[in-house]
Formats: structure tokens, C-alpha cells, sequence
């Protein structure tokens, strides 16, 4: 990837106008921001913005009416290859049918009828601001993050790169032909706060923007950014039960994507004890997020890398590559 | 009280020692701040402390376990007269047959028999501080309360009272002689952070040192004390189906105890409107809490009022007060 970025820095890349978008909301029933946007623009019945089509989707309505995050599995863990082919029986948890019903809608994953651009909204209790996390790199998403960031001072805003082959993204963004998930935080399950509805809002509201102007003709510039690559997470120290034994330690807890090097406090000990950081300097982030308690994950480290990206346009009816 | 408060100010009041206590957390399974303190107590077999005897309990092992507030009926609830004499039959929820165990092992709640101090620890997502909580005002409390008010620099320290008779007050502490909540936010349920873990902790390691202290003999300098006074809740704005159409304002949005006038902003529609307040001068708390949403509670508002309260000190064997 980074040398299709270099050899194509100085080119302008035509790509087929999006004329489709899914905005997605309550994949998490407990992470209210996505939800209360999707239900809203249902309301207003936005189906289309200028050119583009849109399809707004409450993904796991059980779980969003029970305000938890999933009823019997992470529905948002259901999205291989694998996992969307199995076949359906009298114990199919309930996300993995939901899951199957949302490829065939938005999808099929990896197929050309998939949507165009498909937009997962998620809320983190880590201090992340807004991110937008992806798989593919892919010059339509990373124009969208610049456009995004160059518009948005209310937060930081950032991406995060998850390298993992499309085959085994387990994420409902990995269904669109482009997709990402805005993650913004932090704000507590359960709990809806106005700054970030609006911060959500804005980045979709510019998202949609930034393809009218697309497919309207307009040249988006090149340039670089910055992107997360998850290198590796950490657990909480833990008993012979399980049971943590620790706390994020204070110093890191809200200094997601501060650089953490070896010998800072990432622990504190119930007994009172802080435990030191061993290893190479990387960035945390998802720092105690309260979904990866079960998940084994106090925090993700990753390193951040650069990446350039061509000028782009519309390909105009007829032009070929 | 009010009318006690200014007689005995100039008193010096003797009251009996204290030499029971009980530490709960795990009341709400997903407040995790006095699950945590109460099990590394217990870890720590520490069942007495000087002159006084500590009983140390989750309260709520279920809940706690399945990180849920609560299984069948909120525990907090659960306390008044009538329901810790209801019957119990097949169909009682299991909080309320915990409830009655609680009541048969640190009561009986209006007994002699009940310890002297029961201290329950609390987490909410509201941006309250420390705040002491309990019904009866009561010179102990205060001054318990004024000690860990002037030892603490890391956190506002206030008192919330509740106007209840005792016999209707429906949380926990209400089973002590003598009792209060400590609750301290702004933490997300299901999330443990260092900060907050290390507030209560010194809250309670005061409140043990202040009470050894007082069995010692040491006389305790009367004074007066603000106190937040419960005036009424407010719910969010609902639509017929009951759904939420609104987040508290983000002027309002961790702006506990600061004072709300006429006109200022308390929602944001989703629809981008904002709506303001109309009423007397009150002071907002438990603004945005996640478990309040269902309890149709966008936040409370309170008054302010003062109370003296008279020195104080451990009457000696054979002393009549």
C-alpha cells in the first residue's frame, strides 16, 4: 500500500461516482450517539442528498431497545466470510442471523452489488475524540478523513488502520464496497451527550457533503496523513479467578494516542502498586473502553505510519481508468 | 433540624462510640468503584480496625457478576418498611429476597440490633464529585462529613439530602443506626478508573479514622454545613412512544450543583432545537445519569441550606447524655 501511495502521489486518480451510502447506528445497543442520529434521519426520512442515495439501518434493534450491547453475541464480531456463510440453525445466536440479514441488505461483502459506502457509528468510553477506524486503505475514505479533519475543530481527528485481510474483517463496515466506522468518545454506555451527537452529526453531515461535491466533478488534492496501525493490545493483570486485579493507571488513563514508552505507569494495583510499561514506544488507545473488559483489552498500542494519497475525481460516464 | 441545629450549637453533644461498621459495594452490579474497594477489603481480611468492628459486603453478588445494575428490581429500591415486610413467594424478585437478607444481617433496619454506620458505595456518570448522600441529618454524619471535606483537595465534597421518613427511605444506608452513599462521578457503569478508585478509598479510610477518633474520646468542633436538599427531578422531553427527543444541553452537561436560573439552556433537541429552563434559582445534580433514564430522570434540582451542628464527642461508660 504504501508503494501504490508513493507511485501514485503525483497522479490524479479517476474513480466511478458513490451513489449509494448506508449509515448504520446501534450495531452497539448501548452506544446511544449512532443510534439517536440514525432514528432521527429516519424521522426526517432523508433517502437521498442530491445525488446519493441513502439507507439508514438501526443494526441491532433488540439489542438498542435493551440497551446492551448485544443480545447473545458482539454483533459487530459477526462479519467474516466465515461467519456470514454458516449456515442458519435452531441455535444461530441471534446477531450472527441478523448479521446474514444485514450482508444480504447492504452487501453481499466483497460483491458488486454491495453499497457504495457503508458508515458503522460507534461510541468509545476511552478519551479518543473522533476516529475513523478502517480496514482497506483506500484514497476515497482517506479524502473523506482529510476533508473531515480540515472542517472539524471541535475534537481531534484521527484514523485507525486495522490490517487485517477483508476475508476475516469481522466489522459491519467490511460489508460496503468502502466503509469505516466514526468512533467517538468518551462517552459511557447507556448515556447520550449533546457535544458528541453534534460532533457525530457534523462528520456525517460532511461525509455526505464531500460526495455531492464528488460526484458533482470537483478535484480533491492530494496529500498525506497520519494513520494508527494496531501492533498489538494488553490486558489487565489478572488473578487465577480472572478477576482483574488492576485499574488503568491514572497517568494513562485519557492520554489515548499519547505516545507511552517504557517505563510509564500503565497500572494501578488494587493494593496500591503501579505497574510500568515494557516495551517499544507506540500509541495507546481504546484505553479503558468498557466493552474489552471481557475481552481481555485494557488498551491497544499501535505505531503510526504515513501514508500519501493522489488527487481524485469522478470518473465522468464512459472514461475508463 | 433546622430548629435542633440552632439550639445545640453551642452545646457540646455526647453521644455513645461506634464500634460496628458495614462497607458495601456491588449494590449496582455496574458501579464498579466499591465492588472493587470491598473486595480487595475483603482480600485484605480486614474485619477490625482499632475500636471498631468492619463488615465488609457485595451487596449484590448477581448483579455484580452479570455487570448489570440489576437482575430483576433495582436493590436501591428495595429498603423501605413495607417491602422489607412483604412476604416472600415464589414470584419475588431476587433483590428483594437480597434485599431482606441484607436487612436480617445489618439490621434490622429501625433496631438496636442494626450496626451502627453502614457506608454504601456508589459510582454515577454525572459530574457530582464525592457526594455524601443519606436521609436523616444527623450529627455524626456531619461530622464524618466535614473531616473528609477538609482532608480532601482532589475532589469537591458536598452532602445531598433526601426528605424522607425513614420508614419510605428505600436505599440500603437507611438499615444503620446510622448510613450514607458515597457517590462519586463522573465514571461510566462498567468502567473502573484509578482516580475515582483512589477517592473513595481515602473517603473511607477518613471516615474510619475520623470514628477511631471519636471512640478515643476526642471532642469534635461544631459548625455549620451546606447541604443540597431535593426539590424535584426532571424528566427528558418524550415523544407518545416514550422515546427520548432530546440530550441534556451541553451547557448543562457536567455543570452539577452549578446554579440553573430562568432561561438557561437544559436540552438539545434532536432536531437541533434548544429548549431552557423556567422556574425558581435551583441547583442541578445527577445531570444525564445513565440509570435514570429509565427512572425518568433527566436530573434533579435542589436547594441550598445551611445547618450548625454543635461539637461533638464519645460519651464515657456510665455517662447519661
Amino acid at each position: 500500500m504504501a508503494n501504490r501511495a508513493k507511485k501514485s502521489q503525483m497522479e490524479r486518480v479517476s474513480v466511478p461516482p458513490l451513489s449509494s451510502v448506508a449509515i448504520c447506528g446501534g450495531t452497539h445497543g448501548n452506544e446511544l450517539t449512532g443510534l439517536y442520529i440514525v432514528r432521527e434521519m429516519q424521522k426526517k426520512k432523508i433517502e437521498k442528498v442530491g445525488s446519493v442515495s441513502i439507507t439508514t439501518i438501526v443494526t441491532n434493534p433488540r439489542a438498542s431497545e435493551a440497551g446492551r450491547r448485544y443480545i447473545e453475541m458482539d454483533l459487530n464480531r459477526c462479519f467474516t466470510d466465515v461467519l456470514l456463510s454458516s449456515p442458519i440453525t435452531e441455535s444461530t445466536p441471534y446477531e450472527l442471523r441478523r448479521a446474514q440479514e444485514l450482508n444480504a441488505q447492504l452487501g453481499p461483502k466483497g460483491s458488486t452489488d454491495a453499497v457504495d459506502l457503508l458508515i458503522d457509528l460507534h461510541n468509545t468510553t476511552a478519551n479518543m475524540g473522533l476516529c475513523l477506524i478502517f480496514y482497506t486503505l483506500d484514497w476515497i475514505t482517506l479524502h473523506i478523513y482529510k476533508y473531515i479533519q480540515n472542517k472539524m475543530s471541535s475534537v481531534p481527528v484521527r484514523v485507525i488502520q486495522l490490517e487485517v485481510p477483508i476475508s476475516d474483517a469481522y466489522a459491519l463496515d467490511s460489508v460496503g464496497k468502502r466503509g469505516f466506522a466514526i468512533e467517538v468518545g468518551p462517552q459511557p454506555n447507556g448515556v447520550l451527550r449533546a457535544d458528541i451527537f453534534n460532533m457525530v452529526k457534523e462528520a456525517v453531515d460532511l461525509t455526505l457533503e464531500w460526495l455531492q461535491e464528488f460526484n458533482s466533478g470537483h478535484t480533491f488534492e492530494g496529500g498525506t496523513v497520519e494513520a494508527y496501525t494496531l501492533v498489538k493490545s494488553v490486558d489487565y493483570p489478572r488473578d487465577s479467578a480472572g478477576k482483574i486485579t488492576a485499574a488503568i493507571h491514572q497517568d494513562l488513563q485519557d492520554n489515548d494516542f499519547k505516545l507511552l514508552r517504557s517505563g510509564d505507569p500503565i497500572f494501578l494495583t488494587f493494593a496500591g502498586e503501579t505497574l510500568k510499561y515494557e516495551g517499544e514506544d507506540l500509541y495507546p488507545y481504546f484505553v479503558n473502553e468498557c466493552a474489552y473488559y471481557e475481552k481481555k483489552i485494557a488498551f491497544h498500542l499501535a505505531m503510526k505510519k504515513t501514508y500519501s494519497f493522489p488527487s481524485i475525481c469522478a470518473k465522468k460516464d464512459g472514461e475508463t481508468a
